[in-house]
């Protein structure tokens, strides 16, 4: 086939936002897809992931990562179909998994590092989980839980953002460990659902106010284990109620993404000094070398039906924008994807 | 002797203070001091130990000890010469360490466990050093900065209240570990003796205002462990300088004590996240089974001429309550000991 046909439409990131992204924030740009060259591949995104990081990528400053430069596609983690290829390591229909970026189309060299494409298995599972329990929301849940949380059979596990992607996945992996495990989320249908189609013992919803009542109600026994993606109130209140030894997980704090004001720091830490507690971050990126075997757990859960996952499709790349705000109003119902063409 | 003409001066708490400990939150009593009765002894108080914790223990609510009753003597450690025994544990003229309180003399059971009194010896360290490196302190440093901070020699450790008794030893043990150690203090007498007489690398003069140059200059290779005693702006400055996997061991948060406004938590917290880093909170008390281990080496390095402490003591019972303001005004320097009688 002729790539220099195709026309590749983009979001480029035109200026670092101040507060939530607005829409002038962004360059939606159309290009040619360039001819590839030796040991290029061309691959049509189908599914992107949307996620709370990708605030993060937007700023300025030091991070665990370099921020997307003015000027730049707007970094993305997709899924998609080779359908050009001049490498011996993809072929024309295989499907990747890597960093697509807001865009149609990604061409480069199959053996791109930053992009990381590796091959998936269309049978095992639908695309869209191998951007939820199968990338890096489940690897990071996976990882963060099992590394950093250290979590025994019998303890209690919180977690916040509980139907969310990274959610979604904590507390299953943590009732596979022999957890109680407790969902924090917004709004009865997110709080229902992780109880009656996930499995979690319990799920508070502080959009109800009753988030120090809830934890006083469904965790008896207190919390060993807290994995927060939301920071703000909701972290300083778990600390209140945490146990001798417990670890705090810090894997992100929506709440505090969009903040025009600084950070709010958590004003209980001084709990961790009365428990010998410990917080600590997690990275997803640290654990890459064993990704295999975090998703082959999981996989094999889903595939006994005792591991599901929801995600929350919407479709078309000219949504990027709004979709991307529905994380931050707490929109999304599951894991955020944005469906781009047809499998 | 007839223990019964002996007058007892005590500190009983009157009130809980609200921010800081004002005259009218003590009651200055005298009291006879009771008959022995078997297995009891009689100890009478020559130095006793000043600490920022104490303020804590005046304050309701859950934490690591319980807080003292209103009407109950205040508590501190000290340490005390045996003038009266009817338990074979402790003889006339021993030397011990323990659970004294405020007041001039302590009497009860030899094997008291809160009290906790064991003999120290007077011959291997001046007194007061019982209550700086060889006492609680000393070990909050030990047991701290190694088990938590788990130091790898050629790392950077930071310790803010570095002339404080707590950070004397911290920069001490790290130093004899192998670490460059760059103490923060008040003042520029406190920052060059930190230099000049423990030996640490450098000293940064908070009260200079120049916390962030100075990480920058004397951390080149940013801040592996950070030993935190005084919470606030300080902590949250040193969290924007830590490297991948830093360790910050949370010791108290001397800044925040008295606050009447809600504790200012750190708004950094997320460099944890970046820094896949670790806050940890120490109690000494979890290590009681391994003074004997911490001490011992102390000593060791002390009649080696290679530990140094520093004890600033303040004479008088009856000025307690004016002495425990000079810890939250910064204005001991060195490890604030009150003598209450001649050895």
């Amino acid at each position: 086939m002729t790539t220099s046909v195709l026309i590749n439409q983009q979001f480029q990131l035109a200026a670092r936002p101040v507060g939530m992204p607005k829409p002038s924030d962004w360059n939606f740009i159309s290009a040619p897809v360039r001819e590839l060259a030796d040991g290029e591949i061309l691959v049509k995104a189908l599914y992107l992931s949307l996620d709370p990081a990708m605030r993060g990528w937007m700023n300025e400053g030091k991070s665990y990562i370099r921020p997307v430069a003015i000027g730049e596609i707007m970094r993305a983690g997709g899924i998609g179909r080779v359908i050009a290829s001049k490498s011996p390591k993809f072929a024309i229909g295989d499907i990747v998994s890597g960093g697509i970026g807001v865009q149609q189309y990604w061409v480069g060299a199959a053996a791109d590092k930053t992009a990381g494409f590796y091959k998936v298995d269309p049978k095992a599972a639908p695309l869209p989980k191998y951007l939820n329990a199968l990338g890096m929301p489940g690897m990071t849940a996976y990882f963060g839980l099992l590394e950093v949380g250290q979590p025994k059979a019998g303890e209690t596990v919180v977690v916040s953002g509980a139907a969310g992607a990274v959610g979604q996945s904590v507390g299953q992996v943590a009732k596979h460990k022999g957890c109680r495990v407790v969902g924090i989320a917004g709004g009865k249908e997110k709080s229902d659902f992780v109880v009656n189609e996930l499995g979690f013992d319990a799920c508070i919803d502080y959009k109800a106010g009753t988030l120090k009542e809830g934890l006083k109600q469904h965790c008896p026994d207190g919390v060993d284990i807290y994995f927060d993606n939301v920071g703000g109130e909701i972290l300083d209140t778990v600390l209140t109620k945490i146990n001798l030894k417990a670890r705090i997980i810090i894997c992100g704090a929506i709440s505090q993404y969009n903040n025009t004001t600084p950070v709010k720091g958590p004003a209980n830490y001084l709990s961790l000094l009365v428990n010998r507690a410990r917080m600590e971050g997690i990275v997803v990126f640290d654990y890459a070398d064993r990704y295999h075997i975090g998703a082959a757990e999981i996989v094999k859960w889903m595939q006994q039906g005792t591991f599901k996952t929801r995600e929350d499709i919407v479709e078309g790349l000219e949504n990027f924008p709004d979709a991307l705000l529905m994380l931050f109003e707490g929109k999304n119902f599951g894991k955020l994807v944005l469906k781009v063409a047809d499998e």
